[in-house]
């Protein structure tokens, strides 16, 4: 089988290798598609993403769809031919956080990176069923739909609220989805004009182009003063969330779900307590929400084939990186050949 | 009657008035007994607390206790020698804020200092009966109490979780009487050992002298590595906002209910979104708030009687404030004679 | 002008009146459109709501819109002219539940009951602005809107709920909106056709007809055994309530938003214990909801137009409780001639 | 070594039987104490518990601590020697509700009761560490406290809300200590002076005997007519759930935490409407809580000593029995000779 392999920063190579053989409690998936995130583009420029540990040859990949192909010899909850979706993330179940049923901060944590490759294999109990209605391309959002649910959860959304997002990245886009989806009228604020047009058109009710409108004065005016009741933060930039926390009204609730990357931000934040602000931060996700993400792609209140801008098969990952890294697309896809 | 007024930045000035007639629907109160308020001792050194208005000859107090001496023609709920308690805030009832029950934030917003005198008026809207059993000085502590109880609320609070007060001033350790009694192992940081020793006889589990022991490591340590779920700051400095940061457990909450009094704060505010943690503030406190504080020193949740360091005559109140200035002491109270 | 008085139970009488005189913190509306509530059919019935305290002869109409017409001396928030909406509820803003927020609950609550007349006066502060875009008769149902939102906005609802609503009226269909505009996949159990298309129409995904399908049968198949999330009892009968405590899933949620009239309900209560559900009440609404209710359909995220199934005039007002007592139409209106 | 078996309604036999040998994941416990539960006592008296699946010779004992006695060659996480109390649920850890973090509702549950025996096996990942300073005793008490623990953190407390405890068996009185523990005012309501005593002597503020003052009256004179904040209903009569809704005020939160094994209740279910009350259930709990109630019991949040009025060895057991069906003592508490 086909694995695509990072040698070095910058560089993919494609090798052949056996094909996996599950153990009893694992299943081998044949992969069908699966996305590039943002924190791949980071590995692939060679920086180290946080909680990551890059040692080369690389292998990439953790939003991912695909058929189930062998099955471990304990396996009962799956079958050869089920389409599914698998969670990478392995937690232990009995340290202080499992038991918390805080897995996504597991102090055991492992992770299983299996997207970028033709089979690949993974816990049975780690795999979620696609389905019927959804495509491969849909499965493979899965992962970064289910983030944007738990993190979204955080938030009070009343009817009525007025949301804002910043960035017009695959992520913002979904949350502003997920934040109209929840009552409030949504406000995404970007900089580039296809992207802020797509999220037009998946529902979003309004959008500023933050070079060319102020964000802060705008919000401000479309709140007859007031100020956001909710703001996501999409972008990891220092400018960015000092505009959430100057844009946020009394009492104003902040989702920072991104980072800057940075040692330390300077921003204003005795307005957290003079404004009463409630500034929340969210990382990953956990196997239910992956349920709710595959269920809200069914039901139509997350929309993700807009956001799809590219599609590119396993051999030409090296192309799809080099696009990727210009951040002018949405999401780039991965395919294998069968499915494209 | 006598008035104490600030006729510049660190003058106090003791002034005969006529005792003022309340109208139809106010009453005149005979103060006993008012508290010095941190950001009195920044008005009395020349600066201007955020949301103050300052026009000299100027007239503070706004903690504080008496007896209702006369009565508009309109009131009915209190009587001429009745306790009370009397919340400054002027709100307006019908502004988007207050329709929304968040009267704390009126868009239309008074407020009335009647402490540093010896009569006062006051919408009778405005009190709060002081209980039987406690004392004029308890009385001066029910703002206090109130902004801290209305903020406390705003944490979740589990049994066995571990808090953390940043502050031995009067705000912190009742923060931290607070946190005790809703469950918490609760952990106090200050600097003065007397303060430290006060704190923990009014039942406060441990404290950490912040300049002896690291409050990061020690945290750290007393929680087998994990951090603390709670976290309150009461101190107004860049470094002990940054401190909680880094002491915070994967989740925690951190309650900024204090401010640096500077345009932007330098922070760790990346964990934020890796460490899932949520930072709040809370700012003034609503009438109910009043009720409750009064009703926690009733039932002894809250002690503040070993936080009262000195008590001076409304003659001496240019005393009193020098001495406030040198944050030595604990809580500062001013009383007329009748009382004292 | 013409009042509508009930002079005894079934019977309206419409009579002259002289236009009443606004207070000086009053106004004087001139109403447009108004709302037959299911409670105001219990009154024209004879019998008597809880809370409420009828003489002969009785004016009605609690759910209007309207023009105001003149001014008192004090008032500044509003203009002849000026389109608005009045809450009837008269709250005294210091009693103990005022004062801890809960204004639907004030010790001392009035009632200012004026739609089913030409002119009627409201204090100014009871006034909620109706927005351009709006009709009279949406500004019929901000009312009724306003108490399903603050009701609603008890539930929590994340994304791939399952929620049930029993009910086919109006009150119901509204909740179904809500939780449909909330994220969750909802289904609302009726007993009327054509209501249940309307409902279908409105965007609610599914309906059942509970006189052919058993509705706890039928939601234990739709959600795979699990039960329902989410469950709006939306009528006020034991048998509904008890259909809703066997189709909640472990750890449901139900709002009971509807009373059965009867000193006791004989239900499997014990089910609250094993299957951990939560069980809550909503009763009326605050001023804040009011203006909720206007956004809601300014934005189209509550769709009330299909839910008017007659207008009738003033003068007709006998004719529309007549119709109205069936129960078969849902939204009956009481309109002024200029108006229709 | 010896085992009890129920060998038929009401008859407890002692038997022979070799010592189990754990499997791989699994420890073997030498059983030091265990406590009798009302469940237990209805088993013994011939009723089926729900959930339960009795055929006979049955084993019963599911509040227990003991020392573990030999691991099974994958264990890593406990040695020979350690004390600790075994969780006795088993999960499946991948269902719907299991990924839904909600243990306590896992559709493929197990249960192992190995407590009333000298040895016993368990999954070492059920298993949590009884600290130093506590007794067996205190280690049998870690599940039924950890019941509580989850129960009442269903309940909104704040400082000064009033709360009342139906039930002066051992579960109310831990209730009646969290809520006072918590920070609110606490009424214990029951029928037996002793154990009225012994709530009170365990920190509860007041005590109502049940047969002599009315609870509803009793509470509202207390509340100033209001009714109570908090209702704990730890009594499964009908009589008590009909008082609970009685005493509630506006907006009251109720927990349900008993059964009444009755197929239907005649409440006056109306009142969850009018007054905005909130009935909730809980049933079981999570290992977290297990942990969250060994800490209580060291801090002292949680006193559980004088509630336990007799001890018996396992080969009593009968006697402990018959006595506990008399409901007359608190906990008993069946322990092996090496402790007595």
């Amino acid at each position: 089988m086909k694995v695509a392999l990072l040698t070095e920063p910058l560089k993919f190579n494609l090798v052949e290798e056996e094909k996996p053989e599950p153990g009893p409690d694992q299943v081998r998936i044949r992969v069908a598609s699966a996305g590039i995130c943002g924190t791949d583009i980071e590995a692939f420029l060679g920086n180290v993403p946080r909680g990551w540990h890059i040692s080369y040859p690389f292998r990439m990949g953790h939003e991912l769809a695909g058929t189930v192909d062998q099955v471990g010899a304990h396996v009962t909850t799956v079958r050869v031919g089920d389409r599914v979706v698998p969670d990478g993330r392995l937690t232990c179940g009995h340290c202080y956080q499992c038991r918390r049923r805080k897995f996504s901060a597991c102090l055991n944590a492992g992770y299983i990176s299996g997207g970028f490759m033709e089979y690949t294999v993974y816990p049975s109990r780690n795999l979620v069923r696609l389905p019927d209605g959804l495509s491969w391309d849909q499965g493979a959002w899965a992962e970064p739909v289910s983030c944007c649910i738990y993190g979204n959860s955080k938030l009070e959304v009343g009817i009525g609220d007025t949301a804002v997002v910043f960035g017009d990245g695959p992520i913002g886009i979904i949350h502003g989805q997920l934040l109209k989806k929840r009552g409030a009228r949504t406000i995404l604020v970007g900089v580039a004009d296809h992207k802020l047009k797509i999220a037009e058109q998946t529902g979003i009710d309004e959008t500023i182009h933050a070079q060319r409108r102020d964000p802060v004065a705008e919000v401000r005016r479309l709140t007859g003063g007031r100020g956001a009741d909710i703001v996501v933060v999409a972008v990891g930039h220092e400018k960015v969330l000092e505009q959430a926390l100057y844009l946020a009204g009394r009492g104003g609730q902040i989702l920072y779900f991104a980072a800057a990357l940075k040692e330390k931000l300077a921003l204003p934040l005795d307005l957290v307590h003079y404004q009463e602000l409630k500034l929340m931060g969210s990382y990953d996700s956990m196997i239910c929400h992956y349920e709710d993400a595959l269920q809200a792609m069914a039901s139509g209140a997350v929309v993700v084939e807009p956001l799809i801008s590219h599609r590119f098969a396993l051999e030409d990952i090296q192309k799809a990186f080099e696009l990727a890294r210009k951040r002018e697309g949405l999401k780039i896809l991965i395919q294998n050949r069968h499915v494209l």
